[in-house]
């Protein structure tokens, strides 16, 4: 690579498991361009995010910073005026740095009166982030494509509607029972062609600038419905059944029960669907590598791939069946367990290319390792960063303080279950810790939650109430007392140490 | 009093401890018109800062929201520009909100970039607050009357100078020699005396609008120098022994010993110091008595005594010697104790005049009462306050639910003593928590400590380390825990909850 600063492609999926690459063993879905990606870079297996919720992992990835530091710990939650992200640190210095896709920022009207969170994350790109397009599901810009290669309007207003076998087309918002059917546009015209087209196109028109792009799809986010021939590509039958046992429905946590009948957990103990969306689900993803194919090729004949650092990942993951769940939220791995590939483009990550490495990763190192790759250490403050670049392990080094535990943080007061169950908002905090041998959920006010996975990998039996867990209960709560304490915002405390480090005079030197 | 809104008059001393009144039976020091205004309000014995120094203090009394929410947990550390404060919430309820005297607030470049910290807080008053006498430790207003009154330009360079007996003026900064000899400011013109003179001027000068004053003394705080007769008031022979044991200096907290060279304990191993020393504070302290018996005696002669709601506290204690200290920090009572004094004008506090009280305060508890008192009930947000609203003890009840515990959190980063220990910055996090049974300081990589007060009112012997406390320590840890977890700053979470409280469609109902 040449001598210049690297240019940046930080991909993003939107509910997208770990597991759903065939590079790591699974048995349906195909991913050639991302294995291919892995084969030339480090896939980390362990990589976890710090919220299983759109937003509040998306901010975690932008700042750098855990939902309680950077404040934004759900959806529409706008993110503090005051901090600093991706955007913000590669615009300064001199990166040319934009979005195309989803954020689901929320400007916040406080400490910026014009930002108009009543607007939403529609009309708002994400903080230092140039908009070169946008699309929080539906962008304005993939509906004026549709409607240029000469789409009905009725297909516009309703771009996820699928075809009917009985050629009615489906109106309104679409529902979840329509995943075998093909959506009304074509695979060519789909939102994650249209936004990998306009993310070449930025690619050509930043040119020799250097430039940090964050490509953001908004699939295979719900409602899984894919166009043709995705929505076929995979056969039902095929579909690996969902981790979950009839245990977990039979001693429940007290929010299981409730919260999956909320978020439509409950259609998936109907086998036949389980097996459809499962099988669409996985053609949307097929449908994702095979655009990130083009982009790849795209990137070699233009000369770039040598020239850019990539980092893959996904906001969060997707139950699918398992646990009797749908969507995210919780804490089970299949939430917050997300893929993760780097390829860093410098010779000396060539010692690692094309391992696998189980160090635990936290959405918050991403923005550490861009800076540190592009040779942008020692950034401004506020804020400070809580993450931890990575670069020492594409060198082929393992600290031996890596972390040995990832954390996450889950304010769940804007959901009905905690209503029905009396919770009041103050109480609707959960704290997660996940180590090389348990995970443990701890409640403000609810029961714990441990698994032993060692002993049961699948996460699914709660073992906190045995006596014989106790000192491990005991353990996990002190860690996460000390994680807490390690991570408190100090971003203008930094700020303040490193203008002035020490108060008065030393008195223990002459 | 008349059906309009109550004044406010929030006064504060610097450095002031909890047992320096003769109300709760000290010994010593003389305070007639601090217990007058306990005669006819409440005074709390147990109310206690959630940081020992000025600034993280005074942001916790301003804000109502912990050190951790506020994020300015230090001396200069900026206050965010979004942090809303006293002087917000009552200018934007039409208050006349004014500052006269000390705040120690730092301004934020970050979100308000016409802020500038390097001038620190002498040149800005508390955001919110209109400046109408300012005086961080010596004021331009303070100096300029001196200079009115004809002293010499080398007393308005060095105002806490003293008068030697030698007749030769002492030069420089005022050591902690010399709390023996007065000041070279007569009494009536010492700043205790100039800034009362500046609250009974603005009383005048606000006339019939509500309003709200914080007047804010800057003693006792060090130099522990006072004018005549307050430096001879006492007698040295008459101070009480300072309450420490040789067992503090022979198995000591590793970071006690260091840290007690860096702040000054050492010159109170000496009898004649301690002895000298505690009988100036005492004096400073009946210097601000008797101005507030001038104050009083105003507000009686306007009519305005029956309109006001009077809180009196200092922003933390001080040591004198006590634990072989000086200053204050660590997380000793005598440092995190304070005087609390609150007077509600109201027939509906009449249950309660002359009462003394036991419920647990903290300084988080200021706000929440003042805007409760004022009828000023839920402000506007962010920020989300995390004190409670002292009325309901006011009136003669006792909720159930009353706090169990108080809690402290330090920053100690700017100190010389984690240098000295090798202790980086990031680790310089304590957190303290009190109940009725025990003292704990859990500390990020330092050993615990733990006093049981039952046993240990003092605070003389560390028992973390002992096996019959492992369950005490194990459940003080959880509270610390539990405490973190519902004290996240909500800030914006609660915003946008007010806004919506509910996500999509309620599934539990028809």
């Amino acid at each position: 690579m040449p001598a210049g600063r690297p240019n940046v492609l930080f991909i993003m999926t939107d509910q997208m498991r770990a597991d759903c690459m065939s590079g790591v063993g699974h048995p349906v879905v195909r991913t050639p361009h991302l294995d291919h990606l892995a084969s030339e870079g480090v896939l980390f297996r362990r990589a976890y995010v710090q919220s299983a919720v759109c937003g509040p992992s998306r901010m975690c990835f932008y700042t750098g910073r855990y939902p309680h530091a950077n404040r934004s710990p759900w959806n529409e939650v706008p993110l503090p005026a005051d901090e600093k992200t991706m955007g913000h640190f590669f615009g300064e210095a001199g990166y040319r740095a934009a979005l195309c896709g989803k954020t689901h920022y929320t400007p916040d009207p406080f400490g910026d009166p014009g930002a108009q969170p009543e607007q939403g994350f529609r009309r708002a790109a994400l903080a230092g982030l140039e908009t070169w397009e946008l699309n929080e599901s539906r962008g304005e810009g993939w509906l004026a494509h549709l409607r240029s290669k000469g789409y009905a309007e009725d297909v516009i207003a309703d771009p996820f509607a699928v075809e009917m076998p009985t050629g009615a087309d489906r109106k309104g918002p679409p529902d979840r029972d329509h995943s075998a059917y093909p959506t009304r546009f074509r695979r060519e015209d789909s939102d994650t062609a249209f936004m990998t087209d306009r993310a070449m196109a930025f690619m050509d028109d930043a040119g020799d600038s250097p430039w940090f792009l964050h490509l953001s799809y908004f699939k295979p986010h719900l409602p899984i419905v894919a166009p043709y021939p995705y929505n076929a590509l995979y056969d039902p039958t095929d579909s690996p059944a969902p981790n979950r046992s009839p245990e977990e429905l039979e001693r429940p946590h007290p929010f299981h029960v409730p919260f999956r009948i909320e978020r439509g957990g409950v259609a998936y103990d109907d086998e036949e669907v389980w097996r459809q969306r499962r099988a669409t689900y996985y053609g949307l993803i097929t449908e994702i590598d095979d655009h990130l194919g083009r982009l790849f090729g795209f990137m070699k004949d233009r000369g770039l791939w040598e020239d850019t650092l990539i980092v893959f990942t996904s906001d969060h993951g997707e139950y699918v069946g398992d646990h009797w769940m749908f969507e995210k939220e919780l804490f089970y791995d299949e939430a917050y367990n997300v893929p993760f590939i780097v390829r860093d483009p410098r010779s000396c990550a060539d010692a690692t290319r094309g391992q696998t490495m189980d160090a635990f990763v936290e959405s918050l190192d991403v923005l550490p390792t861009c800076l540190e790759v592009c040779g942008l250490g020692g950034p401004g403050m506020p804020p400070a960063l809580q993450g931890r670049s990575l670069v020492a392990l594409l060198r082929g080094e393992r600290p031996a303080d890596w972390r040995g535990a990832v954390f996450a943080d889950w304010d769940f007061r804007f959901y009905w279950t905690p209503k029905k169950l009396g919770i009041p908002p103050e109480k609707c905090r959960g704290w997660m810790v996940r180590d090389d041998r348990f995970k443990y959920w701890y409640f403000n006010g609810m029961p714990d939650v441990l698994f032993d996975l060692k002993k049961d990998p699948g996460e699914l039996r709660n073992v906190a109430e045995e006596p014989r867990y106790a000192d491990a209960v005991r353990d996990l709560r002190m860690r996460l007392l000390d994680w807490r304490m390690s991570n408190e915002d100090v971003s203008r405390v930094a700020w303040t140490y490193a203008r002035r480090p020490g108060f008065g005079r030393d008195p223990f030197t002459a």
